[in-house]
C-alpha cells in the first residue's frame, strides 16, 4: 500500500505500554505500528498521560483477563499517512481524542462523536482485525484519521503541550459535564468530583461565565487547583452536610451540578445539590451501573445529561483558547515521568499522590 | 374581612364532586367557598374536566382512605376577590393551572411553579389550615391568586373555552415534555402515549417546528386527532417492533422522543426511540417509581429532562396561540357531560371510552 513518510525506527520496534493483571504495568518492546488501510496514520507520540478510568483494570475493579495495549490519550506528529488521508500530512501535530470516529456518520454529524457507527478504541483490534495500538507508548496506529485526529496549527509550543493533551479527554470531558448541564452566563454551579475531569470541568464552567462555581474537594492541592480555575467556593463537606453547605454559600440551591465520579454517592450528591428546574451533567463513567431515581426527577424537574464525551467534537472549539492562552488545563499535570516509568505514574495516581500524570516516550 | 364582589348562592351550599372510595364518585351539596385570606379569590367554575391521573384513585391504585374533594383543572370568573389581589377583579375569566403556586419564590422566578416553595394543591387543606375546594365543582376558593391564576383578556368566545381549559393541565404539559426534550425546528419526535396529554405533546412538537412526528398510538380516534394536531406518521407497534418501525421511517432513530404515560415500558420505549445525543421528555407521572438506567443514558448521552410541568409560566405563553387560533388543543375533549354526570365520565375515561372528559357545573 502507498503512503507517505517513513518508519521511524531502525529495528522495527517501539517501547510501549501493556497491562499484564492487576497492578502488573509493564513497558516493553512491542512492534513498530505500519499504515494497514489508506485512512490510517502512524503518529508519534510527544506526550501521553494515564486516566483516572486506567486504573480501574490497574485495581482489579475491572478484570484483565490477558495482557493487553493501554492508553488512549496522547499529542504527537503524524509519521506516515495512508493515501486516502486528506487533512494532514507528515510532520503535523495532532490531538487524539479518546476515541477513534469516522467523522462522517449521523452520530458524528449530530457532534456526537463518541456515538459514532465506526466508533473503535485505542488498545483494541479494529473491525479489520487489525490492531490498534495502546496511547501509552512510542508510536500509535490511528484509523479514520481524517474523522479523528485534529491537526495544531504550527508550530508548537512545549509549553503548551500538557494543555493540548486536555484535549484529550479530561478537558473535553468536563466541558462535556458544563455543556450537557446547561451552563452559561451567571450560572451557579457545583462541581462533584475533584479529580482531573472535575477539576477541569470548574475550568469549563468559569470559561462559559457561571458567576458562583463551588467546588467539593477535600484535598488541599486540588483545591487550590480549583479556585486557580476558577471555583469562587470549596465545600469539604459531603452527603447531606455538603448539600447545606451549598445552601449556606448560595442561599439557596444552584443552577447547575457537574457529577465526574460516577458512584451512586456522587449522582446522589450532583441532584441533592441542585435547585427544583436545574441541570445535571454528568461525565463520571456509572460505576456498577447506579440507577437514577425518576420521582425525584419528576418531582424537581431535573434535566439529566451527559455520558461519554464526544472529544472529537469539542477539540476544535477548545484548541484555540489553548492556543491564546485563554485556558490553561495542563495545570492539572502534577507529576511527569518518563513512559518507561509508567508502572510508577500507576502507582502515583492510585495512591493520590498523584492527579494525574503526563508520560514522555 | 374585606371582599369584592358577592355570594351567588342563595343558600350557601355548590354543588361539587368527592371521591369516596374506588369507583365511588358523587356529587354532592358543600358549602360555597369563602374568602379566608387576602390574597384569596373565589371564582364560579365555567368549565372543569377529569384527569387521566384521577384515575388512579379512581381505579384504586392510590389509595382513598377518606371521602375527599377531586379535580385540579378548571376556568371560571372571578365571583369574590381579598383585598390584597392586584392583578384580577371580581367579572375576569381566569384559567387556574393544575398547582398554586406564590409566583414570588425563587422556583417561581426561575419559571419552575409547579416547585413552588408554597406550593398548594386544589382539594387540599392549605397551610393556614383552610380547605381548598376541588375543582369538579361550582365555585373553588384559590389561595395566592396573584401568583396562581392567569386572566385572559374578555369577552371570552364560548367556543374557546375547551381550548383555554387545557391549559391547566394537559396542553402545558404536552407542551412541557416538548420543551424539556428540546424540540426546535426542523426536529424529528416520537410521542409515546395517546392519551390527551400525548396529544398535546404532538400538537406542542408540531407548534415548534418539528418536521417528524411520530405518534405511537393503537386507537384510530386518537390517531386522528394526532394526524389533525400535526403527526406526520402514525406508528401502532410497541416494544422493538415500535423501534424499528421508527427507524424505518425516520432512516434512523429520532432526535427527540416524548413520554407521556410514566411506566418503565413506556420510558424504554422513548429511550430506544431517542437518537445518541437525542433528548427525552417525560410528563408521565412515575408509576410505582420506575428507575432510569444510568448504564444507557451514558452510552447514548441522552438528555432526560421533564417533571410536574410549570403550567402557570406556560399560560401566557400559550394563551395567545389558543386566542389567535394557531392551536385548537380543546379537541381533545371528546365527551362533554353535566357536572351531575361526573361519575359517568370517570367511566368512560377508565373504560377508554373517552379521551377526556369536559364538565359544565
Amino acid at each position: 500500500m502507498a503512503f507517505r513518510g517513513r518508519l521511524m525506527s531502525e529495528d522495527g520496534l517501539m517501547r510501549a505500554t501493556t497491562i499484564y493483571a492487576e497492578r502488573d504495568i509493564r513497558v516493553e518492546d512491542l512492534p513498530d505500528p505500519v499504515l494497514h488501510l489508506p485512512t490510517d496514520v502512524v503518529v508519534r507520540v510527544v506526550a501521553a498521560c494515564i486516566c483516572g478510568s486506567d486504573l480501574w483494570p490497574y485495581r482489579g475493579v475491572t478484570p484483565t483477563p490477558r495482557p493487553r495495549a493501554i492508553g488512549h490519550e496522547f499529542v504527537g506528529v503524524v509519521e506516515q499517512a495512508g493515501d486516502e488521508v486528506s487533512t494532514m500530512s507528515v510532520g503535523d501535530f495532532v490531538i487524539a481524542p479518546f476515541t477513534i470516529s469516522d467523522g462522517t456518520c449521523p452520530a458524528c454529524r449530530n457532534g456526537m462523536t463518541s456515538a459514532c457507527e465506526n466508533l473503535e478504541s485505542f488498545g483494541a483490534t479494529d473491525r479489520h482485525g487489525f490492531h490498534i495500538d495502546g496511547c501509552q507508548g512510542q508510536r500509535v496506529r490511528v484509523p479514520r484519521a481524517d474523522g479523528t485526529l485534529v491537526v495544531v496549527p504550527g508550530p508548537v509550543d512545549d509549553a503548551l503541550v500538557p494543555s493540548l493533551l486536555t484535549l484529550s479527554d479530561v478537558m473535553s470531558t468536563g466541558y462535556h459535564a458544563a455543556i450537557a448541564a446547561g451552563v452559561t452566563a451567571g450560572s451557579s454551579v457545583v462541581v462533584v468530583g475533584d479529580g482531573a475531569v472535575g477539576l477541569c470541568a470548574v475550568l469549563a464552567a468559569s470559561h462559559l461565565g457561571a458567576s458562583r462555581i463551588i467546588a467539593m474537594s477535600r484535598h488541599e492541592d486540588r483545591q487550590a487547583i480549583a479556585t486557580r480555575f476558577g471555583a469562587t467556593d470549596i465545600v469539604a463537606e459531603r452527603g447531606d452536610d455538603g448539600i447545606a453547605a451549598v445552601r449556606r454559600l448560595l442561599g439557596g440551591l444552584a443552577d447547575h451540578s457537574l457529577e465526574a465520579v460516577g458512584t451512586d454517592q456522587s449522582m446522589a450528591q450532583a441532584l441533592g445539590s441542585t435547585r427544583p428546574g436545574g441541570g445535571i451533567g454528568f461525565v463520571g463513567v456509572p460505576n456498577g451501573g447506579p440507577q437514577l431515581p425518576m420521582r425525584q426527577l419528576f418531582d424537581n424537574n431535573y434535566r439529566v445529561a451527559g455520558g461519554m464525551a464526544p472529544a472529537r467534537a469539542y477539540i476544535p472549539e477548545l484548541l484555540p483558547l489553548v492556543l491564546d492562552g485563554t485556558i490553561d488545563p495542563g495545570q492539572v499535570f502534577d507529576l511527569t515521568l518518563p513512559l518507561e516509568d509508567a508502572a510508577e505514574g500507576y502507582a502515583a495516581m492510585d495512591s493520590r499522590r498523584a492527579i494525574k500524570v503526563l508520560l514522555h516516550p
